[in-house]
């Protein structure tokens, strides 16, 4: 095979055979493909399209490209969680400890933050001691044991999405449904776990900005998998604004430390109960969303879910005190304070921007990047709230005060204060593809 | 401005702006823009387009990369030709010397083979002790004595069209109109000559291979050259089979050397008296075609057509001894004749594979390539000649006999017997836009 024909067939539109996408991915995680060459491919394929075949293929090939976790042999119904990415969303660390005190396990490999997202990875990293670097005995033991373990990927995993996803992020071609499909299942498929539950954020803040591309995703997420023998769900949800209040490494394990509490803001309280009981649903420990909900609920009011988080943390090496004494967790320097300069609503216009304001106060959009722990922001009022002139809208949290003109600009991008109350939107889309699971559908 | 920006404009199907083209081009040949970024546009362009504008603002952009031939001093009429490749295509050495001699000036910066087609430099590298690489003073002074010089482009000319046809070739991006039309038109304008007369090739052995993709080139040709206020024109002419009899570098020079003697085979001779008109007719000497045919067959049949010939050897250091004893030009050690294996009628139907031949005979499809000057070979009949069994079809020369297997099985796709006598092309395609030049259009 000729890799500028490959190339040449699908720029023509054409569809490729399974040999034709092993060759292309093998080659590449090789070095005998080389980028200038995956780049035209990824343009031509962005433009044209995968079917679900190739998409399969595509998915297939990546996870044969390098080691999988098997997890045969772990006692008790497993479900993995994942996100396509938002601002403040810490639900992992919320729905992930609340599922496994009702009895589900969850081996969860994540990442870190990508472009205004936030990752996992680097808000753990925030807890002191905390390691996310486990071996494979390690990391199913704590499985056994916990419930949950959280950690990185290792290297060797999927290393033609790592390569592939950094070339995607510099051409241009990111936001294209069966590439980032594959992204998503081939990391998920080699993590080992076969129910996958996929939380696909929608809007300002997420890389699907409208429902109609969300449900797209989420169609595409859960057929592609039925081909590679996952059961993947999805929930659609909102993120036109933060999910919570905090925005930041250290604020949001704080958010996390409070939501399990039982005092985390409604949104966050609501979307993360949802996704754990939507886990529990996969995991068949009941066949009914409103017992779900009431199992994930008792083991919230118990404490049993803020236990597991302990345990997490113990488990992981972390300093488990910061539970009952957050102020042991990393803190800015300085805080200032965003008023309102007129009387009105608060309207979030630029949900991104809001989360590009977190990684400029953190260093984490500095090259080479950095990460003040500290750093980060509170808003301290939802889309739709009356606000009077003077009332403070966000807390913003900064070690290094050169950073905070570009925050503060990027903050007041993102919010604006407008004479009329704008329209909501749902939080969580039900009449979406909530309901249908692989079994269903 | 942030490149990956620019790629997700043309990738959507935007309308750049010079500046963005600007940034791109400069970025290119400066190291800024990765060759895997410049890939991913190249797709994102070569499947969207590039509106007239754009491909003017590109070729602009190629053109300032690298430094300009400045003929202005030249005295007398200037008109450079080119062709957009083929199989035997030795017109240049032809029309050159005929148009020379009748009064046009003739700066020819050539390149070398390209895939399937040859290239006028590795046909000149044929003639014992000629030079290509020439100092502007040189190729200056050449032109006024002589009339016509052709030398190799210096490595400071259109260096973006280099790097980009690299990469090109590569990423399977090469067939694009506008990709094509400011690659072409770049390298002519930075040889500086303002007439400009392009012969289009068209068919199985060119890279357009339908008529209407040739006019389709030949449109944007010379609309994208009038906003460069270059006086473009051009003729589309046919390469379903090679042009004259034979392929192959030193074969090729020897057929020159017949065709400026009158003896040429009769659709070398056409083509070439054609170009050699068309080229006074730009130059202005006359408006009228039938005169400017006339001129050029009476600098052929007095034979200063050939004195030019010689003149230009001479002058560029070559054996100018060759015209008259054409036995001192490399030779290939061995031949073998290809007979025909049955009655029937010659019919061509792939004449990149005869180019392709001559490129594994001469070694030149190795890697790293080498040239066997002499090797090539001589077609012994044309489209649609009736033959009998055991007839010789094609003469075969080579050095290594290892090359030809590969060779004689591409010639048998190339051309075969049919019992029906097939259709018939046009030599010159005198109803597209051949006589559509700058001025009347």
């Amino acid at each position: 095979m000729i890799i500028s024909e490959i190339i040449a067939h699908k720029r023509d539109g054409g569809r490729h055979s399974q040999k034709e996408i092993a060759f292309l991915i093998g080659g590449f995680v090789s070095g005998d493909v080389l980028e200038s060459e995956m780049a035209a491919w990824l343009m031509a394929a962005y433009i044209r399209g995968l079917d679900e075949s190739e998409t399969v293929w595509l998915t297939r090939a990546m996870v044969g490209s390098g080691s999988v976790i098997d997890l045969r042999e772990l006692p008790g119904p497993v479900v993995d969680k994942h996100s396509t990415g938002g601002v403040g969303d810490k639900t992992t660390l919320i729905a992930g400890p609340l599922a496994a005190a009702a009895g589900v396990k969850i081996p969860k490999l994540s990442g870190k933050a990508l472009g205004h997202t936030g990752g996992t990875l680097d808000k753990l990293a925030a807890i002191p001691g905390l390691r996310t670097s486990l071996s494979q005995d390690k990391f199913l033991a704590q499985l056994n044991k916990v419930g949950i373990a959280v950690a990185a990927q290792t290297s060797n995993m999927v290393p033609a999405d790592k390569k592939i996803y950094a070339l995607r992020d510099r051409t241009a071609t990111v936001e294209s449904i069966p590439l980032i499909t594959s992204s998503i299942l081939s990391k998920k498929a080699a993590g080992g776990a076969k129910n996958i539950l996929i939380d696909v954020k929608v809007g300002t803040g997420a890389f699907m900005p409208t429902l109609e591309r969300a449900e797209e995703l989420a169609r595409s997420l859960q057929s592609v998998g039925r081909s590679l023998e996952l059961n993947v769900n999805c929930l659609i949800t909102d993120m036109n604004q933060p999910l919570g209040r905090s925005v930041g490494n250290a604020l949001e394990i704080k958010e996390v430390i409070d939501a399990l509490a039982g005092n985390g803001p409604a949104d966050l309280m609501e979307v993360s109960v949802r996704l754990a009981a939507e886990m529990i649903l996969m995991a068949g420990l009941t066949t009914d969303l409103a017992v779900a909900r009431e199992k994930i609920e008792a083991v919230l009011n118990s404490g049993q879910g803020q236990a597991v988080l302990e345990q997490l943390i113990e488990s992981q090496g972390g300093d488990a005190n910061i539970i009952r004494d957050p102020k042991r967790l990393p803190a800015a320097a300085h805080m200032r304070e965003l008023r309102a300069e007129r009387d009105g609503f608060v309207t979030f216009k630029n949900c991104r921007a809001i989360g590009l304001a977190a990684a400029v106060l953190s260093g984490h959009a500095d090259c080479p990047p950095r990460l003040d722990m500290g750093a980060g922001l509170v808003v301290k009022s939802r889309h739709g709230d009356k606000v009077i002139i003077g009332q403070v809208l966000v807390d913003v949290f900064f070690d290094d005060e050169t950073r905070l003109l570009e925050a503060e600009t990027l903050i007041k991008q993102a919010i604006v204060i407008t004479r009329e109350q704008p329209d909501q939107w749902p939080l969580i889309y039900d009449n979406s593809l909530t309901t249908c699971s692989i079994k269903e559908c």
